[in-house]
């Protein structure tokens, strides 16, 4: 094995970027198509953003290795879509049984769980909180503040990621909410469909 | 596999601790014998310390299991020994495959890299600076700052840590010293002995 050298990077929390990254990627609200309850406010509120990017994340992967690495840097607006405020598309790692560390740089966000068989969990995600996302759990984050949620993240090199596990369920099973009182709540997603037993099982049934 | 809920911690910045951490271990100037050129001006100093913490690590691990991740939070007094600014015992992981991850919150910071071979290298660390540590490098902080340094860290939880393999060489092959002008400078080591060949060969063949 050849030495690799040090990796040296700054997270600039003002930009919601890791300087030094070796790689990008963005989303638009085109890019979340199907994701929001209320779609007629997806419509409306997509002519108005056009292409605005509305998150995005910069990351610096060593390697692909077992036992490796990635970390970075993920910038999300604040806003909503109807009564849902603004979210990431959300994944399982598709090595399911792999963690995740997410460290709040600014703003404030909800990190929304949901485990293979329908189980959920909220963690609020404010500067300096460190949210450990343990193996087998579905996580998407979620901008419940009025600024810029920027979040420093961690996790081994050979996760990978399964985006459609959210889609093939009909979405998570909580959506994230304006209360109207300031604050956020946790609702019922009405097009949730639980995963059969053989589902979760396979899905838990990933060992290390 | 059972689901293990979320892990929720703080990092304090001021104490320089993960509240919320699962374990702590400190280290008082009594345990880093040996590790410092200057013996008398050690033994000076240690008289003048007594039983203080000069560092201590906070951290959470959720398990042992390979693909797992330890995060946590390292504190270091600021200082020097004779001309010799403060550091960790250093380590290499017992499993030298695997890296780490260290972000600076406070303080100014270098991460003294060796391999074992022999080559070195320094990082900067001031706060939002993120070095990756690759794999093989041995590894310590040291504190060339006037406050004290905070840093977050992790690595995988499968890394282990070999303390010895600095002692045995007869400890870094670099210090890093006071350059009398307001910063640092890397010096050599007089009592250095480089790994044999064999030695080198087989951390090196270690796989993932």
């Amino acid at each position: 094995m050849p030495m690799r050298e040090p990796g040296i990077c700054v997270v600039d929390v003002v930009k919601g970027e890791l300087r030094g990254a070796t790689n990008r990627y963005t989303k638009t609200l085109a890019d979340l198509e199907g994701l929001y309850a209320d779609d007629a406010a997806y419509r409306t509120l997509l002519r108005e953003l056009g292409d605005t990017v509305v998150y995005e994340v910069t990351d610096y992967k060593p390697s692909n290795d077992s036992g490796d690495m990635i970390i970075g840097v993920t910038r999300m607006l604040p806003g909503k879509v109807g009564k849902e405020f603004f979210l990431t598309r959300g994944h399982i790692h598709a090595n399911a049984n792999r963690p995740e560390m997410y460290y709040g740089e600014s703003g404030q966000g909800i990190m929304l769980l949901e485990s293979p068989a329908g189980e959920v969990r909220t963690v609020g995600i404010g500067p300096r909180t460190l949210c450990y996302v343990p193996p087998y759990w579905i996580h998407r984050s979620v901008n419940v503040g009025r600024e810029e949620l920027v979040m420093t993240f961690a996790y081994p090199a050979d996760s990978g990621q399964d985006y459609d596990i959210i889609a093939r369920a009909g979405g998570m099973r909580s959506r994230i909410v304006d209360d109207g009182k300031g604050g956020w709540a946790a609702v019922d997603n009405a097009d949730y469909q639980f995963r059969d037993k053989g589902l979760v099982d396979s899905i838990m049934a990933q060992a290390s």
